[in-house]
C-alpha cells in the first residue's frame, strides 16, 4: 500500500473515526485504526463492536492496500506532524514494515495486516431519514444529559426516537428527569421506536459539522442505526428492550405558572450550589410569591437567598428541587424566557415553551418530610 | 467590619493571593483569606509559612474590622459572583456572622477572627533591587524547568540569584542540566547570592503584570525575600546553603559548534519522542556531518529519523541526549537561530547566545556504553 494525502486531511480523518476506538479491549485489533485504500479512496475505519465509524479523506492512492495502525500511537504523531511541510507518505511493504515520509522526515514502524479487523456491519439502505446537521446536533445536546449513566436498567442509557408520520420525538430519561424535544420532519416517514445508545450519540456530537445547510442521512434497521453525514458513517447497534411509557408523566394540570428571565433564574442556582461542600448537597427551595420567585438555599457553609422578578398565574407555592436538574436543563435552553408549570410541591414541575419544542420534567424533592 | 468593593476587584486580589493558600495543611486558619480593613485600605492576605502575599484592593471600608474566610468557598463564590450586576458588600457582627449581599442576593456565612491567622514577618526594607515585571516573569519562565523537583537536595528546589555589581545571575539545574540568565540590572548593589524557593517563583509568573514599563522591588534579608509589584507584595523565606559551584561545568572548550534554526531543531526533536511508549524513554541521537544535523530516535515503536541543515564549525560528531531536556530549553529560547557548542560524546553540551544572556547546559547519555 502507498498513499499520499495532506496532513490537515489526514488528521481530520484520524480524529473522526478516534472516537471509535475503544479505550480498553481485549482484542488488539480493535486499538488499531483501519486505513483501507482498497479501492481509489483512502478511507479510516474504527470499530469498537458497538460503533463503527468509517470517514473517507481526500488524497491519492499510488498503490491499493489496507493495513491497521496503532491508533493511539498513530493519532498522536498526525497530531505532530502538524508542524511539518508537505505532504504525508505512507507506504507499506508485504511484512507490514510502515514508513512514514513528510519533508526530510522518515519514520518506520511496524503495521499489521487488516485481515483481522472486524468488518462494519453490512447493511440494507432503504429511504433515509433526512435531518439536518445543525438539528441532530442540538437534539443531542438539549437531551443528552438526562440520559442514565447507571448500568442497571441498560435502555435509559440510550434515548428513545420515536417517530410518527412527519414528528420526530426524541427523550432521554434517567428516574429523577425527562428530557423531550419534538421535531417536525420535511418528510413522513412509517412509525417506530429505536434506542439509540447514549454513547453513540455523544461521538455523533463531537465529530458532526453541525451546519443548517448539510443533512444527516439516518438509516435504521432492525438491529442498527446508521448515520451519513459529510464523508463519514456511523454505525452503531441499536439498544433492545421497550422504553418507559412517558405519556402520564406530563400531565397538563397546573396549579401554577410562572414566566422568568432564563438567564436570571440560571445564575441564581448555579450560584446557590456555591453553598454546597463535597459530602454535603442541600435542595433549593422555591417560593413563589407573587411577583417574586424567592430562592433558598441552606447548607453547613451558610444560607443562599435570593429574589427573582416573575409573572404568576395562579396559586403560591412551596417546592424543593434539585439544583442540578434544574441547571442541566436550563443550561440547554436558547429561549430568553422560560415558562415553568407546576401542581404541587410533591409533583413534577415541567419547563416547556408553547409549542412543545421541548419539555424538561424535573421531580422535586420532598422537602416537607425531609 | 463593612467593605464595599466591586466584584472585578474582588476577584483579581483572591486570585492573587489564593496562590498562598496551602493545600493541605493542620492548621485550619491558613485555609482561609484574611480580609484586613483595619484601616482605609482593604488588604487581602494569605500565608502558608513559607509564602506569604498581600495585595491591596480598591473599595470602601465602611466599617473597619478584620476577618478570616475560608478561601476555597469564597474564590468560588467570587468567581460566580462576576455575572450579577452591582457591587459586593461585605458586613460582619461581633459574632463573625457575615453577610456577603450583591443585587438582590443575600448569602449568610459563619468566618472566623482574624486574631490566629499568622502575621506576615515585617522586614526591615532597605534598598530595592529594581527590575522590570517583564524581565522577573521571563526570567523565572526560562529557568524554572531546570529546578529540582525532588526534595533529596533541598536547595535544588530553589534558584540562585546572584548579585555582583551592576549584574543579576539567575541559575537552576536539577543534576541533568543547567539554565543560567545573566541580566544587566539599571543600578549596582551589594554582592550577595541567595536562593529562591521554586515555588515562590511559579506563583510570582503567575501573578505578575508582566509589562516591561512597571517595576519590581526586590528586598532580601537573611532568611526572606520581598517582590513588590502593582498593588502585591509577596514575602518568602529563602532557603538555606551553599549553592553549586556552577563555573567548573560551563567550560568554553569546544570541538564541535552548530548554528541551526531553533524552530526546526525544537519540532524535530518533540516528534521524536512520539517514539516513546510509557516504559520505554530512548535517548535521541544527534549526528553532526558537514552541513546537516541527523536526528535518529529508535524504539520499541520504530525508528525516528530526520536531517536538518545546519552550520558547522569543527568536527563532526555522534552525541545522543535526553530528548526532554532540549525540549525544555529550546522552548524558552526566543532566537530564531540557536547556537550549539559541544566538546565530544561525554561531554556536556551548551546552547548559548554570544552575549551569555542565557546558556543551558545538557549532559548527554552516554550512547556507547548503553
Amino acid at each position: 500500500m502507498k498513499i499520499v494525502c495532506s496532513k490537515e486531511e489526514l488528521k481530520k480523518g484520524v480524529d473522526i473515526v478516534s472516537k471509535a476506538v475503544p479505550t480498553r479491549t481485549t482484542m488488539a485489533i480493535l486499538e488499531c485504526i483501519l486505513i483501507d485504500a482498497s479501492s481509489d479512496e483512502i478511507k479510516l475505519i474504527a470499530n469498537d463492536m458497538e460503533i463503527a465509524i468509517e470517514t473517507t479523506i481526500e488524497g491519492q492512492v499510488i498503490e491499493r492496500g489496507v493495513i491497521a495502525i496503532d491508533a493511539r500511537w498513530f493519532g498522536k504523531i498526525v497530531n505532530d506532524l502538524q508542524n511539518k511541510n508537505g505532504e504525508i507518505t505512507i507506504e507499506t511493504n508485504e511484512k507490514f514494515q510502515t514508513k512514514i515520509t513528510c519533508d526530510s522526515l522518515v519514520i518506520d514502524v511496524i503495521s499489521k495486516s487488516g485481515e483481522d479487523f472486524p468488518n462494519i456491519p453490512i447493511i440494507q439502505r432503504n429511504q433515509p431519514i433526512v435531518i439536518s446537521q445543525f438539528t441532530l446536533r442540538e437534539i443531542i445536546r438539549q437531551t443528552i444529559f438526562s440520559v442514565s449513566t447507571e448500568d442497571k436498567i441498560k435502555i435509559l442509557t440510550g434515548e428513545l426516537f420515536e417517530i410518527s408520520g412527519n414528528k420526530l420525538k426524541v427523550v432521554s430519561l434517567d428516574g429523577h428527569r425527562v428530557a423531550i424535544r419534538n421535531i417536525e420532519l420535511k418528510d413522513s416517514y412509517e412509525d417506530r421506536k429505536i434506542i439509540v445508545p447514549g454513547k453513540t450519540l455523544q461521538e455523533i456530537r463531537k465529530i458532526i459539522g453541525g451546519s443548517s445547510e448539510d443533512n444527516t442521512n439516518i438509516f435504521v434497521t432492525d438491529n442498527h442505526i446508521i448515520f451519513e453525514f459529510d464523508k463519514t458513517v456511523v454505525v452503531s447497534r441499536l439498544l433492545e428492550g421497550e422504553y418507559f411509557n412517558i405519556s402520564q408523566m406530563i400531565s397538563s394540570d397546573y396549579e401554577t405558572m410562572i414566566k422568568i428571565n432564563k438567564k436570571e433564574l440560571y445564575n441564581s442556582i448555579k450560584l446557590s450550589t456555591s453553598m454546597f461542600n463535597e459530602e454535603d448537597k442541600k435542595p433549593i427551595i422555591m417560593n413563589v410569591e407573587d411577583n417574586k420567585l424567592n430562592l433558598k438555599l441552606s447548607s453547613f457553609i451558610g444560607n443562599f437567598d435570593e429574589n427573582i422578578d416573575i409573572t404568576k398565574e395562579g396559586k403560591n407555592l412551596q417546592i424543593g428541587f434539585n439544583p442540578k436538574y434544574f441547571i442541566d436543563a436550563l443550561n440547554v435552553i436558547e429561549d430568553e424566557e422560560v415558562t415553568i408549570y407546576m401542581l404541587d410541591y410533591k409533583n413534577p414541575c415541567l419547563i416547556k415553551n408553547d409549542k412543545e419544542d421541548y419539555i424538561y420534567v424535573i421531580l422535586p424533592v420532598n422537602i416537607r418530610e425531609s
